[in-house]
């Protein structure tokens, strides 16, 4: 891998300083930040490698998004004015359930596809019941940074056909555990039971156990996202969702549950000892009618919120800049206007995503030795402020930034994005057969 | 101005049958719509003027946006994280009271631009106290189509030093109604008292008994949208905004109130009773820490409601797809997901728009007859709806497409925007100046 240098007009470091910086060079060995600073032009002139003049652009580091379903992508629109359960019954678990290897395939393609285009460079998907190797290997194609799994489901009252058994779930887990977690630097295993209502007792706590022979893999599930799950986990259990899992003995710092909106005071209590990462969803929280989570209460008590943008059917984007600026504007009519600025929602969606998935000493920021997961984006536009402080890169990121800004990215040292097209996909041949995928998948529902 | 026929792919008529039209042609005479339907390509190839082969776009009808401050696009990003009173007091009024005829002239072409590059054709805008003739001229230099006002201002307890005098205020108002009212086809008056804390009863009483000599003209100005507004209108009058204005003669169906976020039930019912139009600005209503307007209530009381982006700083963004996204997320958790679909919702940023205004016989649908105010928009993209079925149009314009899918603009016949670039400004000049006027601008302040 050719070694690089590149000369944003800014850098938004993300280190523990925050520091802006104007006028400095980052200096890429393979997969890694070996130096930030000023280069003279006479340095410049005599850098071995790729050099990026990219002086009207700033670099940011890659947008982290810790709750995904790829295999959903082909379905935008398709399920649209449904609150969850619904939209589970009538059409996302039907949906899931008529995937074949090749619709899922493009299903993750164009979900890929547009995560990079829109800078996100590490993701948490939630995966789907059958044919998880396929989205393993369009990750590792891809390059792209990702904890995945299997979606377990071994009870469906949704959707009875949308299940397998408890056994042979644990048992293709470990499987795929085995096969990809570390399978290579970008990759580790994200160990996914759906939720409570669809999973036996059994399968969340041999779930939990299985983990410890996969070290830096993640637990991730739903947890407490609608008031008729929540009511539904009461009635079965007598417990509320968060208090199940800690019953269980689930619960600890590797643990990022989607949602989290229907919390009581002691919930709260237990995700703060217990580490438990929440995985914020804005739009889906919303489209779904699900609720807004208390988002600033969790932070106060120094609880981890990520962000992510869920699925493509309930969203109807993946893009980490809409999650971004709702997140902010959902809280402040509640917690008032100065609730969440821009700087704390960015955080969220970058170096606090990878504080939840244990890989901040890897991305989040960008810091010398830390690996070269990077957006180079175009805030010097009439669309965004016009003010020359260097404060006003967290306005723009967060208020009036959108995925059309961005102009290259790069994973792992490796570019992905260069001029807002992607180096990995035929973007036309991926329109028209992802077209033909869902239209054989809806025959076959 | 020569003859056009555009052949787009489909075209969303907003008729009363709600029709979406695959394949057929929309012939366009001077500034108006003179047929629809399928032509044969002989008759294509015979046609006199410009044809626009456009099989992969759908064409819509210009967005209509009844809340715009133009003025205050220069401020984009510098006035984040604070509530109505202190975003007026602490910012937003020492800035437009800041303008010179320079920096004004250069807020209203940014604001103009980007609303254009959205595919909003028609604003309402409540102007600013000062210079009110140049943002006439720049709408009628863009030929954009709108009703605009000098805002008016007589008492001014957050700003004292941003007001003028009551009889000022309605002889400058009124040799402005008399010079722009209908002077061109597209420009009619929009008288705009600022809201009741920063004008005179009197003031409030005579536009509106001024109106009378402009028929036609639109009175627009703010109501409840912020609580400490709405405790301070209680505490002066002993009543609520919207009977204030009731008591005060000013309400019909000629007036537009944006925001009308804390109405109690015998408000909504005299809006009702009014016909009094009510502007939506969800974005601005989060970000400011207003709250959320009743708006499923609204429209099943038949009360008209239609979508505003409000000023840049308060958004930070002048789209009105993000407006319908918004609009469209924020009630469900409240009301349910199913309330107020796509259709509705892309409705109200387009014909109900066009009824606030009085000028649904103009605009707001494309039908033989109507203004040519139209849209071309890229929704067979990877980033919208796979599905071949027309409805998926509106669940694309609503819940996943972005400015950045406008691909041409036309207002009233004459092309404002192609290929996503604007024909009537350089955007680098744009760029450069308005950079500079913001810079001059804070150094008067």
């Amino acid at each position: 891998m050719k070694n690089k240098l590149i000369i944003p007009g800014r850098i938004v470091t993300n280190n523990s300083n925050d520091e802006i910086l104007l006028g400095n060079a980052v200096e890429i060995k393979d997969d890694t930040i070996t130096g930030i600073k000023k280069w003279s032009k006479k340095e410049i002139q005599s850098f071995k490698g790729q050099v990026i003049y990219a002086e009207h652009l700033t670099l940011v580091p890659g947008f982290i998004q810790t709750h995904i379903h790829l295999c959903q992508t082909l379905f935008r629109g398709l399920a649209d004015d449904l609150q969850l359960l619904d939209w589970l019954q009538l059409k996302i678990f039907p949906f899931e359930n008529a995937h074949n290897r090749a619709s899922l395939k493009y299903s993750v393609r164009i979900g890929i596809n547009e995560l990079l285009l829109g800078g996100t460079t590490t993701i948490l998907d939630m995966g789907t019941l059958r044919y998880q190797e396929e989205i393993f290997d369009e990750l590792i194609n891809a390059g792209m940074r990702a904890f995945a799994g299997k979606c377990m489901i071994d009870q469906n009252d949704l959707f009875p056909g949308f299940k397998s058994n408890t056994k042979s779930e644990l048992n293709e887990t470990l499987q795929l555990a085995k096969e990809f977690h570390n399978k290579s630097d970008l990759i580790k295993y994200g160990f996914a039971p759906r939720f409570v209502l669809s999973c036996s007792e059994e399968l969340l706590k041999e779930t939990r156990n299985m983990m410890q022979d996969f070290p830096g893999s993640i637990y991730h599930t739903h947890s407490s996202e609608n008031q008729y799950e929540v009511a539904e986990v009461r009635k079965r259990f007598g417990k509320e969702n968060i208090e199940f899992f800690n019953d269980a003995n689930i619960l600890s710092d590797d643990v990022v549950l989607a949602h989290c909106i229907h919390l009581n005071e002691k919930e709260t209590g237990i995700l703060k000892n217990q580490k438990t990462r929440v995985a914020h969803c804005p739009s889906s929280n919303l489209k779904l009618a699900s609720g807004i989570a208390q988002i600033p209460l969790y932070l106060k008590n120094g609880i981890s919120v990520s962000l992510g943008a869920d699925g493509a059917p309930c969203n109807n984007s993946l893009s980490a800049f809409v999650e971004m600026r709702l997140a902010a504007l959902i809280q402040k009519p509640i917690h008032g206007a100065d609730v969440l600025n821009a700087k704390t929602i960015f955080k969220l969606a970058t170096i606090e995503g990878a504080k939840a998935l244990h890989i901040d000493d890897k991305v989040g920021s960008i810091e010398p030795g830390k690996k070269a997961d990077l957006v180079l984006i175009n805030l010097d536009r009439l669309s965004h402020s016009l003010s020359n402080s260097p404060e006003k890169i967290y306005s723009d990121l967060v208020y009036s930034a959108s995925k059309e800004d961005v102009i290259d990215v790069m994973v792992n040292g490796k570019w992905v994005v260069r001029q807002k097209k992607s180096l990995l996909y035929d973007e036309n041949e991926l329109y028209i057969n992802s077209k033909k995928q869902l239209s054989s998948l809806l025959k076959r529902l």
